[in-house]
């Protein structure tokens, strides 16, 4: 069992927590937010409730996570370092140089980035051949996915370290040739979400319609077959056709009104009661159980 | 009840077939090439074996679909047409010729198509206030959704009287304020689809890599909670934020060299044993019957 530090307590970090200990794995958790590290064991608690673990396990669990009230408290007691502060380049460049002046070259640090390009992430780091891009799913404790890539400078000895580790949680890793920004998952999904914005920018259809098609079709498709094992099923031709067809069509937009116009009337969605759709009281949890729920009925399908 | 016609009885016409007589309502399927019409009993009593039902209510539903040799011989027995052939311009401009040339000017007719556009698909129509775009999903007796889009000369009658039946079946339905090519599910799938081919083509990971991505991550969730619902959920500043730095990355193509490649080696997917992915015996039937269990195991869930 390793012994994982997470830097930041946010909503991916402790839910990483989560995963690591649930996987018997040792967690240190630090926050420069004391709010945040406080709030931490609660949080930790919901997630395990979440998780239907028996109390006796989840005492397990919780005993196996603790905070740090500061970074040189955490590293010394931890042999990998995952960071997990907000995607903002310039946070993320003052956490890995901060990270660098306290740990020994040859320890790991995994980073949560996806939609930033982990080669730039790594740029200005000391040792950057340790920085691997280890991108999880939320919930981290129900998503089996995680996905992994090497920076340019990164020495793939890392990379294979860290999907061992992930592969022994019994995790699904992939391991990408190279980093991208948005590795595989977010690329795939925010080219469907702009091709949605797409259509409502179009007047042809309201938002609640966009999420009944999913629901109601591809939606309940794609956690059995994938898009590449689809397009061989139906065949290369049709697909080939179809894209001819369709996609002189298709977004390429890199403005997106859709989304300006709620933002600019100070509408940012659940947390502001209201954006592409209404956000009654209630609804956001009813949302989160319905999506773990969603989740659950998938992984434990045939 | 509804008398429909059927013109097509290949893959998604017989499929349409059931679904309708399913709900009670005549079919009378027409193709122009005997061999399909010779095969129709058989894949009829298996897409129905696929439903479950007992052989007492199959019976029910057998008997409600006759085929017909003539297109005149089927016209005279139906209240509503329903074309169904391939997804290719001069096809359907023909079909629909001779169609309008047999029926009164009310008859109402449903055009499977989703890839072309509608309102060109009506070009040359007599009365192109009756066709009304309604796309059916893959296979229709089990995908609840529906998509139904006018054309540009499409009577609102025609649109309104269509949902009503198709709701009164128990289908999912979405109503397209106008027709575009792809309406919206193709649009999202083959979006998502064509940024999962620039991933390929820039070596980013290979296709099986793809399929588990999405079936281990954004598979799991869409039959739960769409796109806009998500990005309500997640925020709307987080997801301009998200978009502004990937949108650039994301591909604008109009050509495929991932599908170039294995279509110029002979190689078209499932029916050629190799694609994307390889095909050996079996794995056509294994992925039908993934993808059903696939679907219902979401029907039926939370």
């Amino acid at each position: 069992m390793t012994r994982f530090g997470i830097i930041g307590g946010g909503l991916m970090g402790h839910g990483i927590a989560v995963a690591l200990a649930q996987a018997g794995h040792r967690v240190v958790v630090y926050d420069a937010d004391p709010a945040t590290l406080a709030s931490l064991d609660e949080r930790i608690v919901r997630a395990l409730e979440r998780c239907d673990m028996l109390p006796g396990d989840a005492g397990l669990v919780t005993a196996r996570i603790t905070a740090a009230k500061t970074l040189s408290d955490m590293v010394v007691r931890v042999d990998a370092v995952i960071e997990a502060v907000p995607e903002r380049l310039d946070v993320k460049h003052q956490v890995l140089e901060a990270l660098e002046a306290k740990i020994p070259a040859v320890m790991p640090v995994w980073s949560n980035t996806s939609v930033l390009s982990l080669t730039e992430v790594a740029e200005g780091m000391r040792h950057p051949q340790r920085l691997v891009g280890v991108h999880w799913w939320n919930p981290p404790y129900l998503i089996p996915l995680v996905e992994v890539a090497p920076g340019a400078e990164t020495d793939h000895r890392f990379v294979r370290e860290a999907c061992d580790v992930l592969n022994g949680m019994g995790k699904t890793t992939v391991r990408l040739h190279r980093d991208v920004p948005g590795f595989i998952g977010n690329r795939l999904q925010f080219a469907l979400v702009r091709e949605a914005l797409h259509l409502l920018e179009q007047e042809v259809c309201d938002p609640v319609t966009i999420d009944t098609v999913m629901r109601a079709s591809l939606g309940l498709r794609w956690s059995a077959v994938g898009p590449m094992e689809n397009a061989d099923f139906i065949g290369l031709d049709l697909t080939r056709n179809i894209l001819d067809s369709l996609a002189p069509h298709l977004s390429a937009a890199v403005t997106f009104p859709a989304l300006d116009e709620p933002l600019n009337a100070g509408q940012r969605g659940r947390a502001s009661g209201g954006g592409l759709l209404t956000w009654p009281p209630g609804r956001g949890e009813e949302v989160a159980q319905r999506l773990e729920s969603g989740i659950r009925r998938n992984l434990v399908g045939p």
